[in-house]
């Protein structure tokens, strides 16, 4: 038995996210029946984690326990050969039986999108979260700096009881503009449900002159209520999944 | 009776180009039928030109003699109630009555998009042209720069008898490059038919290395065999239309 990981790209518009669902059409749900079509072989992917709806991944990770034929780094060729053209298996590699895509993950890096426009973008309308007021840019971004260290991020999250800790560490936040399109990349050890949607609603907020409060007062009032709406799905990308102090994965940390 | 200007942005992925057909989806079949809606009037809408099917447009333009009683700058929203998502009426207003899209024109600028990875990207599918070589930028760039000016570019156009003249200029041509997307910006005069298409396949061509036959050899060959092949139809982007010494037009030229 082989422990396979993949590298994989998916435009999340017509998926009901990641995870399998009956009857409903998933990530997760489309590799693993064309994993079955490939070997014939019912796997079980193990996900870094799992992606609302609409939400897309540029470098999702996965793995699973394989005693097909197919050589490691030939799956990625044989998958994308049946996949459906908005998921790309982007690599297939074989890895130490101890791996696991979500316990040995050490950070994730996400990125969101908004477009910026009085009018509405048809091209950009799957991407990114539209919105028409002008932001103030220098605020934004000076507030952002705050969220970067570790915290008590529960009032940045949707209601999660199942969880042991709400404390994360934010390791990096930049902000851009190009044209219309600000990009806010956020790279941070592990991210609560919903959170970079929340800060990404939060900043929006503070960038319209909605939300006067400083971000980490917000942070410190452990209060939902404080922080701003969450940012829709449609902006959100999982751009990679780190894993530290491996250097096997040296080579995809940076697809 | 009034002339009604429109600033036309549109995903071109699920239609059959602009161009009214019947039995098909088009742009122009779309806009057409939210005028009828909203106004109850059967007007002709006339364009700076057509895009083949899957081609985008971030500022098209078209224009319609309108008798109906909506101030022309709601127009925009009106029909923006009514469309698809993934066409957006960027703006509307009265202009001359001998304004029209294309014969008023003075020149237009394309967007054409590469995608230069080893692996297809699900999230840029739609919109670029994927190419798995390593391309020579600079040669690119160096080769691109011959393109300026005028010229007769018949050996860069798919056949198309009606036409008067194949003599176009190009006035600026930009590629450059931001991670693994390639831009090419392109604004000339006029265009022939699949011209930009040609133009980067052409140029993708000699990046790869595959033409060795400087541009100005081809040009001057006026055969289109010569050229290189021309690239997919969802790499390519309308920008613009320009209608220079119409003061009226400075404020949507640059949308």
């Amino acid at each position: 038995m082989k422990n396979i990981m993949l590298v994989i790209e998916y435009d999340g518009t017509n998926y009901f996210g990641w995870q399998r669902q009956p009857k409903k059409t998933t990530v997760q749900g489309e590799i693993e029946k064309a994993i079955k079509i490939i070997s014939n072989e019912e796997v079980n992917l193990m996900a870094s984690g799992r992606t609302d709806a609409k939400v897309h991944a540029f470098g999702h990770v996965a793995n699973f326990h394989f005693n097909g034929r197919i050589p490691p780094q030939n799956i990625s060729k044989a998958l994308n050969a049946i996949l459906p053209e908005d998921i790309a298996i982007k690599l297939s590699k074989e890895v130490d039986m101890d791996f696991h895509s979500r316990y040995s993950a050490r950070g994730k890096t996400y990125i969101y999108r908004i477009y910026n426009c009085e009018t509405k973008s048809p091209v950009e309308r799957n991407y990114s979260y539209h919105v028409k007021d002008e932001l103030d840019m220098d605020k934004m971004i000076q507030e952002s700096k705050k969220l970067l260290g570790e915290h008590d991020f529960i009032g940045f999250s949707s209601t999660n009881s199942s969880i042991k800790t709400t404390t994360r560490r934010i390791h990096d936040i930049k902000i851009s503009k190009q044209d219309k399109i600000i990009e806010m990349e956020i790279t941070g050890n592990a991210f609560l449900y919903n959170m970079v949607r929340i800060i990404a609603g939060t900043l929006v907020e503070i960038g319209r002159g909605r939300i006067k409060v400083p971000i980490d007062e917000i942070i410190a009032s452990k209060n939902r209520d404080m922080a701003g709406p969450t940012a829709p799905p449609q902006g959100l990308f999982l751009k990679k999944v780190n894993y530290l102090n491996t250097k096997n994965f040296d080579e995809f940390i940076d697809i």
